[in-house]
């Protein structure tokens, strides 16, 4: 068997997510099926973070071992092909060695949120961005971003009810916050995020940059570790899985 | 009447262009029905450009002459609505003098066109770029656009056959060719622009960006005065129409 890391970008609209399900278009089964044409035989992907329904990858990293050595670019041309009309693409195949593993060896995961912060709704950009009408304030948003999300915390206010997690602390190593044109960026970075995790922090931000909540509001909500205190959870649409570093410099 | 500007942007994928068609969705059909359902009147809009099919805009401009005065916030929260679906949306409305003219007032028009310049196909920005897998010497197609481009030129070459306009004649004021990610934008400025010209200025563009022309092949192609000699025409769907200035500062 040899191993190939595939980073994957794809477009979440039409399917259930990345894992597979019975009965559901997931991207996991659209990889897995090409790939399985490819080599004529049945492989399973390992993924470094699985994706909600709706929520786009341009970064997300897999591997998978095939039954021979195929010249990386064959791999990725290869697969792409049999991917055909299928919004998901090999954007990079690379063979490694087999101490790698997509989910086990990954230092940080990085997310974008993509706000669309105008009046208009979105048209090129439809289930592409959330669309906020009320102008957001950034500069509140950032405060809070770094004096309260920065580092280790206990974030069960920000965590999906039904996350399966055994600890709720985690580590934010980047919480960016920036105006694009009309759009607010956010960028996360951590070893691992919770389930819903970054939607559930933009949409609390959002309220913070609304008006809603002020700084204070906040911080209480995130002490009270208890989910039925924080925002709403950001739709899935705006949600980007972007990269993903490995500590062996296997990263893309 | 009471005249009033719009600025809007849209997904051109769905329509077979801004101009009415029997039969055919089209931008301005969308648009002209919800004016009516909003004014209870039925109305003409007048474009700056027209687009064609598939081709997007982000800053397209029109002018339209409704019936009484009404608030420009209401104007556009008005269309917007009866918009619904329809991937079209008033980005600014604006009352104005009647001197006005989407069309004749217009001083330039701006393209963008968008090359996805990498081996993968496209996903999230499927229906958005142009995909060309092999990659383009940017340098070169700087080159071409700086020294036989930029200036006033008879433009036969990358003028559509079926184009109306009297001269050929015309002069381009901005052709910038940058890297953005593993995009290639080009961006185009002119008080107006021929039928497909930046379409088959792009298709022409990327023959020399990969090296299937040479500057000297591109000189003879422009200076032949001849469609045939020219490169292919760029797909629609990579073509944003992103602005129009107006001389009387009324630009958005």
């Amino acid at each position: 068997m040899v191993r190939y890391k595939l980073t994957l970008e794809y477009d979440g609209t039409p399917y259930c997510g990345f894992q597979r399900q019975d009965n559901a278009p997931s991207v996991q089964a659209a990889v897995e099926y090409a790939i399985a044409q490819f080599t004529q035989t049945e492989v399973t992907l390992h993924v470094a973070g699985r994706t909600d329904t709706g929520v786009h990858a341009l970064g997300q990293v897999c591997h998978v071992d095939l039954p021979k050595y195929y010249d990386s670019d064959r791999v990725l041309k290869g697969i792409n092909f049999y991917l055909d009309e299928h919004p998901v693409k090999v954007l990079v195949a690379q063979q490694v060695d087999e101490s790698f593993h997509a989910r086990f060896s990954a230092a940080t995961r990085e997310y974008l949120y993509r706000i669309l912060n105008r009046v208009a709704p979105p048209t090129v950009d439809l289930m592409r961005v959330w669309h906020v009408p009320k102008l957001l304030n950034i500069t509140a948003m950032q405060n809070v971003a770094r004096e309260q999300l920065l580092g280790t915390h206990d974030f069960t206010t920000f965590r999906a009810t039904q996350c399966q997690a055994q600890s709720s602390v985690r580590t934010l190593d980047v919480c960016d916050i920036e105006q694009v044109g009309d759009e607010i960026h956010f960028r996360l970075k951590a070893k691992s995020f919770l389930h819903h995790q970054v939607r559930n922090i933009v949409g609390s931000l959002s309220l913070v940059g609304s008006g809603t909540w002020n700084e204070q509001d906040f911080k209480d909500a995130f002490a009270a570790k208890d989910r039925t205190r924080g925002g709403p959870t950001a739709p899935a649409c705006g949600l980007y899985f972007i990269a993903v570093c490995y500590n062996d410099d296997l990263s893309t």
